[in-house]
């Protein structure tokens, strides 16, 4: 047996709020998910003006960074042509995401879950994603 | 050119505190979604101790009660054996749901969004969509 | 090799408004989709009101009704449950539907596309559909 | 609450009537989908000749440009190796678009909907897709 740790609802709506802080003060509206630690949804918020679009994508690169720990921009340099996983974006029916703006949630070295942001350029995406980690980080 | 009135991330909020609130109060864990007049997701929350099959479920609800302008339960009705909507619950892909607790979410007489509850049985999970819009409707 | 007999562009717009005028008169906004004899989109229109998610359900209705060759309602009639025909409208990743509403058009014995209709009950989508058919028939 | 301004069913036909005089002056039978401005499908129009692959790929290019408020070829040059969006072609199941065109219906800055083509070259897309807008544009 073994057993697991993961994000609850409360963690999850204090990333939603670091994140929505941040994307306020770029002035970019953002689709903002939180995962548990297998990439299960566990809340999600679109910020008035955010795209229709990343809703399901801010979900996927939650997903994605999450089950499979590893930030989705890092996926981004592995799955380039040549690289050693080339191809891997269209993986589980395209929900694996390589553009940048999932980060896994990790604690005490563990991944406990996954935020995904999308609407804006994927660099703003991954600062508002790692804007909701370092509210986390900081206790909320 | 139309003009369509749809809710905003606020009142998304406003409708997710009120189910949770009365999930609260009969001790069921719920995963409760909320979608605009198209159908597209605004805002998820799945309660510490809602299932993983449930966050799908939710929002599916949500998005039929809104983009079909019909509660999911009128639906189940109108889908037994022998009525005239036989057979709907497998349309689009399985995402139109016949089960309760997906409610359309009204204002002056027009469909403004949806709500969709699931992981209690199908008469909690309305119970719960219906607190949400009650909730919405006393003004939060 | 074998010739095969279907609708053209400009008899997809006949049926469409024949439809369209039917649909006028009840009072119901419609989505209206014609397919060729294999069940590809040739033309769609959803009327101002027309529900979101009865588009794909048009287009599918128009789809099965075409290239199964049979009225989705004798698909609703065949697929309850006991019937020869029961679970059929799960098939096709629920695009088979058995909901009435879908109509082959029938062209000196032969089907040449189909019509399918949703957005009000299975009999007023019937009854639209019908009506782009017998437009359709009486030369537009 | 918001409210959103989208294209009606008559815009959605000036659109595909402008793309369709353009397509039959370059001599491509094109198919042309109009959404609105959250990607759902408003009208469709298969020319007698459109290739049946390319119901679907206007469809999407349509929803993309709607949806995320971009121009497909846009995405084409943010998503080529090394770029910043590489991989997001197989977003939503492979339905984000990055082909050239679909392009975004945009009155007083705000989009209302979306305009794909498809069946010829990328550039002869583009160049149908934009006769449309600037026949809408012009008032029909």
């Amino acid at each position: 047996m073994m057993t697991v740790t993961r994000l609850d609802a409360a963690d999850a709506e204090t990333l939603i709020a670091g994140a929505e802080a941040h994307a306020t003060r770029i002035g970019v509206p953002m689709c903002i998910a939180i995962t548990d630690e297998s990439g299960q949804l566990i809340a999600f918020r679109r910020m008035d003006g955010g795209k229709v679009t990343s809703a399901t994508i801010a979900i996927d690169k939650a997903f994605t960074a999450a089950a499979a720990r590893k930030a989705t921009h890092e996926y981004g340099t592995a799955s380039q042509p040549g690289a050693p996983a080339y191809g891997i974006a269209s993986a589980l029916g395209g929900r694996l995401m390589v553009v940048g703006g999932g980060l896994p949630v990790i604690v005490d070295g563990e991944v406990v879950g996954g935020i995904g942001v999308s609407s804006g350029t994927p660099d703003q995406d991954r600062a508002v994603a790692q804007a909701g980690i370092d509210t986390f980080g900081a206790g909320g």
